[in-house]
């Protein structure tokens, strides 16, 4: 999927820059690297996603001829700017880590070496789709570590910021392990399974809750899950078990009840036995409302009997950490390392490669970020993505990033499974980086 | 400004609810309200933003042909259903609170009456686009408050949530009463002002920090605003301060500085000492880095030399508050008041009208809450905007939206101008609302 968006979906000083490079012809090769650097106090580990939407982005990125015009006459640009943009399209190279990977701060996950008014442009897009997508992989994680076994389901759309944010939600979510969305367009554009039943309004909209209940189950038979909350849950599971046998006669099954408000473990607990009791033992628990990935630990912990989770709007917009401190750095030009070095946000230069070693167990025990061509011993976790401007593969299926993203999860270390603050992981910084820092440093004053 | 989604960006539950509506023919009239339930613990009111957006989606209300094919092939729906959604478009009625007007909890700011399938249909995309553009609005207000006369530019959109978060912000903060945005597409979108020169990079990209400055002024001599903290941010406004002979002597002025890291009082103290004693006092200092409005408030309390501020990140994601507890709820069905009872979720049935009341100088007193035919005392808030999916008039310009909104800031309660926790605004609730409320409760247990 490629998010439907304008070349002017970035900041003026991008453009302004470009006709400083137009004008002087400045083309050579820059190199441009996104990480993050620092953790939001919340977090152990980030897990990379939004690497598809960004190839996707650079792959078709071309001006309109309506983008054109409008920059022709907006007063801020001279024809020089508008007809080298009117010829643009990304010709440069990627690497990047692939979607699911865990990384730490100060490792680049993206890397783009293009003529430096390409590289340059594509920054606030870039920014914006790898930092919204890695914002939430990296909260979704976290309940996916605390319900190992549960169902737990994006419940965001609709306090997700924008359309696009719920739909990217949806897609970093069930990257980080979630089972689906209750997001409709989720299914078509990712392939992601959906979730969803009754809202309490359906409750209300009849006279009577019980009607309601059977009402809901005669139109979508195969997919019976009843909100039993909109005046009394336990009221309301009574009703659900006497519904039941009329159900069966007709061939439906009662699926599962959701709660919705409340004590959720003290009513889940009350639930589960009014439906045993009734001969629904098959009937799941699903549970929703304001969740995240510390109620849910506490539910489940408390052997709550919930058997899933809608989690909304606090994952959806990241609610305890709602950006990362992000960056797109240029770290080299026309062959030359470059590093920023105002206070508090100094870069490390040049082309970069990190590397991680493992404990024998598979576990992973500490990483080392160094230049490309420097070969340290350990996993090599930036790759060629895309050459010329062409990927280098089709898109994996979102299914194997999720795979890659398990598989990472089950081998972080210990201490940062989780949800309290672990030890920081070893991220070293090899002699070779330090050496080349010191020497741009020595060489600009 | 219609943002382009699918009417598949909706959750699954809207459709499994329509299923059991056109099954059973439940078309009467609904009645919805949206409104918010409690403050944030950081916010003394909101400002009601994103109507536009919602009018534009309710009025483009139709499936297109490949959402019906996708619904009929997915297995979850019977033709029934995909029959009613291909004819389906908006008939109802919408009352709302224009945009700009500063609101409360429990007190709607839109309500929509519509056959039933269409009221619920609309909930998750209404509730997605009202809720969003009021967080910001609500959030923005707080640095125009702190900050008066000083120049106010969103700089979010790359840390926003996605593209639709960034640019639906650049709105909300300009109709909040923000001077503009760097992001580019907000200008032919809305029509809002942009700013922007550059970035490190281009610095960086120069060998020499003045050659960088000189030739971004030649390519952008009508802008020519320099970013001086790459380095060291005074060594910077030195070599500023020696370039503007160069610069003069071409006819180029230096418009001023950019400052974006380091402690920005102190930084801008010094260099508004080298631009006044090299004879640039009317370069202007502009400071950016991770700004919200309690940095802005005390950069101002210092009375800092600061004369704009580009507020990015924080603003755009609300980062304090990323979001509000809001809701869109059935109150009417088919002639009778409902409600919804949940523990800690209670609404109040009944078709609203919210009156305010003032005191001599003006200013914002105490609202009711009360019902549409309950004419009480002060000025109705909340009036007709749309009549069987008809707007009753073209959409207000942006520029009179943020005029009723600087208005409204001007008229708030001096308790609640400040960052800090004011006292609670007076919202009652009436009489003959309450009444309803029992009556509700008393017919439906």
């Amino acid at each position: 999927m490629n998010p439907p968006s304008s070349l002017l979906l970035t900041d003026l000083y991008q453009l302004t820059m470009l006709q400083g490079y137009v004008d002087q012809g400045m083309e050579e090769q820059a190199t441009f690297e996104f990480f993050v650097r620092k953790l939001p106090t919340t977090r152990n580990f980030l897990l990379a996603a939004g690497l598809e939407q960004a190839l996707s982005f650079l792959e078709a990125l071309r001006f309109t001829s309506e983008e054109l015009e409008w920059l022709s006459g907006c007063g801020l640009f001279r024809p020089t700017l508008v007809d080298y943009l009117e010829k643009l399209h990304f010709t440069g190279d990627v690497y990047a880590m692939p979607e699911g990977t865990v990384f730490f701060p100060d490792e680049p996950i993206v890397r783009i070496t293009a003529p430096l008014p390409q590289a340059q442009l594509v920054e606030t897009r870039l920014i914006n789709l790898l930092h919204f997508q890695t914002l939430i992989a990296s909260k979704a994680a976290r309940s996916v570590l605390v319900a190992p076994g549960k169902l737990l389901v994006d419940f965001g759309l609709r306090r997700a910021h924008g359309a696009e944010a719920g739909l990217l939600a949806a897609r970093a979510s069930y990257l980080a392990g979630f089972s689906g969305s209750s997001t409709v367009q989720a299914a078509p554009l990712f392939g992601i399974p959906i979730y969803g039943t009754m809202a309490h309004s359906f409750v209300q909209a009849y006279e009577d809750e019980t009607a309601a209940f059977e009402r809901f189950a005669y139109a979508n038979a195969d997919n019976v899950v009843l909100l039993i909350d909109t005046y009394d849950t336990e009221a309301g599971a009574a009703k659900v078990v006497s519904l039941a046998p009329r159900l069966r006669e007709k061939g439906i099954a009662i699926q599962g009840v959701r709660l919705d408000s409340g004590d959720l473990a003290d009513h889940a607990r009350k639930v589960r036995r009014i439906l045993d009791e009734g001969g629904l033992s098959d009937a799941v628990i699903f549970a929703s409302g304001n969740l995240d990935e510390l109620i849910v630990q506490q539910l489940c912990g408390a052997q709550a009997p919930i058997d899933g989770f809608g989690i909304g709007t606090r994952m959806d917009t990241s609610a305890d950490a709602p950006y990362l401190d992000c960056a797109y750095k240029l770290e080299e030009y026309g062959g030359k390392a470059r590093r920023k070095r105002s206070e508090g946000k100094a870069t490390w230069p040049g082309r970069k490669q990190v590397y991680r070693r493992y404990d024998a167990d598979g576990r992973m025990r500490s990483d080392i970020l160094t230049l490309e061509d420097d070969r340290q011993e350990g996993e090599p976790l930036i790759q060629p993505v895309m050459r010329a401007g062409k990927r280098l593969c089709a898109p994996p299926p979102l299914t194997a990033l999720r795979e890659r993203a398990r598989d990472q999860l089950a081998r972080l270390p210990h201490g940062l499974r989780t949800l309290e603050k672990g030890p920081d992981y070893p991220v070293q910084v090899s002699a070779t980086l330090r050496d080349l820092a010191k020497a741009v440093d020595e060489h600009r004053t």
